[in-house]
């Protein structure tokens, strides 16, 4: 598994074995100040999402960056971050389960842990799990701002939420969970826009409610890579929990992406070989659904004209070449830009990171299947 | 990653941590013995196809209950099962690049090692590979029976193809590699009966063309479990490719399934826990696309009627609760079967093997994220 290195360093590109996971590396600091850029002069915080790439050498580098730090959406990718080095975590997630809440109080002996409820049970576990191990959790309430997925109403459910938790010893109210997931691959600006601003205005009475009765409210997070400078925007969200904007994806790319959003440049990649070229006008590359994540779409590829991955099954991606277009060659490599970056990367164990088409570090993907 | 066990011996299933990938072992052993049953009388022999488990465990268990060893679709995973003591393997798709090959060539060593190609180039590549090692592989002619994948046409170009590898030292000509994967699940009987046909014509009369030009083609290879009974019974094939019949996903359920096929049962789930309850008709269990591969439909939820799995996120699978039904309470645990069975064991690290309730074993799915 890990053990097995997929480049060598000094590697050319084209010499590493396929499929192999690609980091372009110029591309992805790129993305790291393009997010600076846009965000010069405001006073809200990047809380970037791990959960995206999986790997304390990235989480790091966001860090470095101005990060605050980073969100996880699981108990174990968590514990990978602190073991990599984090010291601010936050479970953007409800998590149930004592064995699973015992876990995360531990690791609040050894970073700042913050974790989001819907239910007062969950506050209830929580309190014990925090009291059994001696330490103080973040809690945050997720608030519904319209993905229809966890999280109370806003308003008068997630004050009566906030008063539980404030009211738990072991936990310390920190503030609402405000992301709204399904707004961040809507196409259009003005859509997305429209969104964001019911978001906004729920995580905005939410707030004034809970503060009118007594409760200090201290941070709204939420926003992700589709949307959140109309977060950054709002006066109203104080963390930003952007993920793909390191990869820029192909289902992303397919948003409009205008101002005061920043384009984010594709720095992640599938790299393939051409390992069958049955019929002319066809080809079939050995990375397949097992390579790179079909559920938002297929991968593009990257730079060849009239290629087009047109199927995806287990083992193999048949690419179509356009009439008149130069097919590729038996034992060719091509590039592709993955469909859904986040899913892609939970298949592999390792980065091959790319700089100027030679390889210069492999970074290990330690919170790859951290499901639990 | 492996290191990390996720159960313990004796436990009961509803202790089992979530996400978690779980195998019936009463059922999947049914399945065993189903497979023979169907196949009673009949001469041909099973492969069973390792992409769908990449568990040397299972797959000693395949060879146990009649299998010739295994067909794998990558060198990464063909190393896997013969390391893991399976003597005879495979690789029933074309390899490109010389490293792979070099590879391919020292399992040699070790196990009978089958190939398959569709191109000239590949074959010489392939006796180059063989030469430098020292040892002699068995190539099979892919040829395209109607899946628009891999595979050269049937007829004439499979027996230059043919007359290529049997005059290229180091390399033995096998027969035909002669797979419809895209009849597996055509839904009625009737209409993967007609596919099926197609392509026992196709290898019938390639192979009487190969004969007829004097060169043995030893064995016709292909099938897969939703059709391998037609293949069974054509007096052409002599070994059949099942994968899935072992585990029986989602995705097959909703095929016609009539004699001469038997039914198989599902034997392979994710468990999964209720972590929401946000509102009453939505639950949201632990288990989204990262826990469970969509590429082949949503899951269903198992033996909990009017539950029904909506929607998946990376992290979060949204479960519709129909009208009247009893809704799941948080904390509650789920058996979800997964739309497409291959793509999700390729998430975990292992699998929690159940009976009665009881985990009674911990298989390592050491091939996990092989796809090089």
């Amino acid at each position: 598994m890990t053990a097995i290195l997929p480049a060598r360093l000094g590697q050319r590109l084209e010499e590493v074995d396929t499929p192999a996971l690609v980091l372009d590396l110029d591309a992805f600091e790129g993305n790291l100040r393009r997010l600076n850029e846009a965000l010069a002069g405001r006073k809200v915080r990047v809380r970037a999402h791990a959960k995206t790439h999986k790997c304390p050498e990235i989480a790091r580098r966001q860090v470095a960056a101005g990060a605050v730090g980073v969100c996880c959406q699981k108990v174990s990718e968590a514990e990978a971050m602190v073991e990599g080095g984090i010291g601010d975590v936050l479970v953007s997630n409800e998590v149930v389960g004592a064995g699973k809440l015992a876990r995360l109080a531990r690791l609040a002996r050894r970073a700042r842990v913050g974790i989001c409820v819907d239910h007062a049970l969950q506050v209830n576990a929580l309190g014990a799990a925090a009291l059994a191990e001696g330490v103080q959790l973040d809690v945050y309430v997720e608030i519904d701002v319209g993905a229809r997925r966890c999280g109370v109403a806003p308003g008068a459910p997630a004050l009566e939420l906030a008063q539980h938790i404030a009211g738990t010893a072991g936990l310390r109210f920190a503030g609402l969970q405000a992301y709204q997931g399904s707004a961040q691959h809507v196409r259009t600006m003005q859509e997305r826009r429209e969104r964001i601003a019911i978001a906004i205005e729920a995580a905005r009475s939410t707030r004034a409610l809970i503060a009118a009765a007594g409760i200090a409210c201290p941070v709204v997070t939420g926003a992700g890579s589709g949307s959140f400078m109309f977060e950054a925007d709002s006066g109203v969200y104080d963390e930003l929990q952007p993920g793909s904007y390191i990869f820029m994806d192909a289902d992303y790319a397919k948003n409009e992406w205008a101002p005061p959003l920043p384009r984010f440049e594709h720095a992640l990649f599938v790299l393939a070989t051409v390992m069958s070229t049955p019929v002319p006008g066809r080809a079939v590359v050995d990375a397949g659904l097992k390579a790179s994540s079909v559920d938002s779409g297929l991968p593009t590829v990257w730079e060849r004209p009239g290629l087009t991955y047109a199927r995806a099954s287990d083992e193999h991606g048949v690419i179509d070449v356009q009439a008149g277009a130069a097919g590729p060659a038996l034992g060719d490599k091509l590039l592709l830009v993955p469909g859904h970056c986040d899913p892609t990367v939970n298949l592999y164990d390792w980065y091959v990171c790319m700089r100027g088409g030679v390889v210069e570090a492999l970074w290990p993907i330690t919170a790859r299947g951290a499901v639990a």
